[in-house]
């Protein structure tokens, strides 16, 4: 397939937002290192160091995937165990999608006895298939939840059945959860070495759960690799992926280092959620790849449109001038309504006579774009055509391959998180 | 009452994270400024210039909301129909409270025609009292929702029948909201004047839905009465509210201008939500009290604990270090579940046998501020003894007095939003 996102970056340009913007020259200047960078990124894949642009063509995987889906298509409702790069893309792709044929409910983001409770109190368990994802198994949220309603589920159903109602999601050789579901005869899908959480959004960790729901996993995979292809194929000056990086770098060196994505779709609420880990986590480092401690990393900020208008675009219009906005516009909507001529009721509102809800969430996208760049704030834009699994497979592969790019520019590692340790051992110090 | 709330400062001063944090001559240096942006606060507070602290004593609006509440008792759902300030404290607060009485569907706070579409798929109006929420009526998103739905309603059930089921709150005399509940002889509840929505969590706005759903609306008064109470007797220096203003004003001079909420509890994820926009709406603006243009604005961030450890701590601890933290910690839960013995079939789990829920969740918030103030990132901690109606209040006018006394001290005018006008304008413009 072809691609079909769009990025229109004009309001990142000085012509339009001035010296906060990128200058024809700031971006010539970047094209060798662009080119570097992608050239970094294409030999990690090939390498098999990084292996988040191949899982797209892994056909045993989605022929895995379909075959256990069949194989458990017993349950109505999957409970989805996991936390960071193991919930956030099958929260985020099941809220844009609406699979309507398994009803997915995550659990394991939180140590929260009430939220545990109040999602147990929903579910009967003896009818839910439970899809408990870790890489190492030590991750302590998820596997303390699970082994919770794993404890609850066989005194309910007995260890046989409960083993027959879990799927454990982890490394292919060794860790905990591993171990463990050899032991107790758990069905298993890998979580592949080389792709760390954050980017395993199309391997079997986000798309077994959409699968089972319904979500249409071709579909992802497709979209994913024509964005990857077309990365891959040009000059990354005409790449919209590659553009979107060095803008963003540009950007942070002008020391615009928040940035804000901010959907135009409440479907793509937790979409943001979902780049706000890529983007934190991936850059936000103490040393570069030389050992140089660097501190580095944009503060990334999941909003939406059009809501936070009235919540953020204050401080965003007329606050200081250190942050940068992407929206993201979806062409089509699924749905649309059509305001009544009763509008005309209301005299300061007949304006919208005869116009939908699509045509005013337009507008609103637009008149906020215009009054942000004529207050000289950076902004662009991200154009899907509408929300389908095909488009948002792009969407996923579009900000991976930013954040890979953004890693190259910055010259940090974008695929570790060392900085996360000292909290964990203290909090099993505190125990 | 007694107020139940504490602030934990010690790791926003210098002593624990160096020369990023609040020195005791910082503080000391402050008092005059405290002292006065106090004053300022009250005077407005009794000149009537700013209504939000004595609506905390308004028996007659407990009164009002309770004899609607059950006038219209007929209802299992309650559609409240607002944007910003009209629903987000309702939002907060009914995630917080979990009020069973009646069911709350919020709508109107985007133009999302999928969206809309999905929400009413699911209710039954003619079952469903609708509470519409503008202070003018002009506010584009909720009235193009409400005259969507209010056409669907009418007919199903005819216009007599409608207007029945419709509560519209706002202005108390004026505006096109008021015109219309007149004429077509809606019931009504009054936006106060001289208080701008985002400080209206405890009027009409957001108490009626509150109330309706069966929260303890006086409770809520209570609670809000305490914390003002306490800011209102004792020198600003020892007030818990004062002291986080002054600390946050500090950390914004010395360049630390992203502050992150991280509440840690499910039920106070919708409340970091409620705080976003108190604080960036009110604080964001282009110039001070004097004219100056100024840029001013610290950009609040809602993160949620534990969830976030997996996803933006890597950032927090290593990043750059232009950020605060203030996390905020339940004492007691009201549900808890104790790790089964099984975590000994994990060996690196092993440290949780005996351990619950509650237990993780307050080690891993003490881990995760410990380990930010080795790392030299100022951060902070309210704590509440647990959620009920009184902490809530409580917390919700913490917040209120924190962002006014920010806003003395920043010396602008932290009530109006002058910067979303243009956005206005230019959407009627394309449309």
């Amino acid at each position: 397939m072809k691609t079909t996102l769009r990025y229109d970056s004009a309001n990142m340009l000085s012509h339009r937002v001035g010296r906060f913007g990128a200058a024809p020259e700031d971006l010539r200047g970047l094209r060798n290192r662009l080119a570097r960078a992608k050239r970094a990124i294409v030999e990690r894949s090939e390498a098999g160091e990084q292996g988040w642009l191949s899982c797209l063509d892994d056909a045993a995987m989605v022929k895995r995937i379909r075959d256990l889906v069949k194989k458990k298509a017993a349950y109505r409702t999957c409970l989805v165990i996991g936390i960071g790069g193991s919930d956030l893309a099958a929260r985020a792709l099941s809220k844009a999608l609406k699979p309507g044929e398994k009803k997915l409910v995550f659990a394991g983001a939180n140590t929260d006895p009430d939220e545990l409770a109040g999602i147990l109190s929903e579910l009967d368990l003896r009818k839910t298939l439970i899809n408990v994802i870790s890489k190492s198994g030590d991750t302590v949220e998820p596997m303390a939840t699970f082994l919770i309603v794993r404890d609850r589920l066989e005194r309910r159903a007995g260890k046989r059945q409960a083993a027959n109602q879990i799927i454990a999601t982890t490394d292919r050789e060794s860790g905990s959860l591993r171990e463990l579901a050899e032991r107790e005869g758990y069905d298993t899908l890998p979580v592949p070495k080389n792709i760390g959480g954050r980017f395993s959004a199309l391997t079997d960790v986000g798309l077994f759960p959409l699968a089972y729901a319904g979500a249409d996993m071709r579909g992802l995979l497709a979209g994913g690799r024509a964005q990857r292809d077309a990365f891959l194929r040009g000059k990354p000056e005409k790449n919209p992926t590659a553009l979107y990086a060095a803008l963003q770098y540009l950007a942070y060196l002008k020391r615009r280092r928040i940035h804000v994505l901010m959907p135009y779709a409440e479907r793509l609420r937790e979409f943001a959620f979902w780049y706000r880990q890529l983007w934190a986590e991936s850059l936000g480092k103490k040393t570069d790849r030389r050992g140089n401690v660097v501190h580095v990393g944009p503060t990334p900020v999941a909003a939406l449109g059009v809501t936070d208008q009235h919540s953020q675009l204050q401080l965003y219009v007329e606050g200081p001038n250190d942050k940068i906005i992407t929206c993201i516009e979806v062409g089509t909507f699924d749905d649309d309504a059509a305001l009544p001529d009763s509008v005309s009721d209301i005299p300061s509102l007949a304006y919208l006579k005869g116009k939908t809800l699509q045509d005013l969430i337009h507008a609103e996208r637009k008149a906020t774009v215009t009054a942000l760049a004529r207050n000289k704030r950076p902004n662009g834009t991200v154009h899907l055509p509408n929300i389908t699994a095909e488009t948002m497979g792009e969407l996923i592969v579009f900000f991976e391959l930013a954040t890979a790019m953004m890693g190259e520019l910055l010259n940090i590692n974008a695929y570790h998180q060392p900085g996360v340790e000292e909290g964990k051992r203290l909090t099993k110090q505190y125990l």
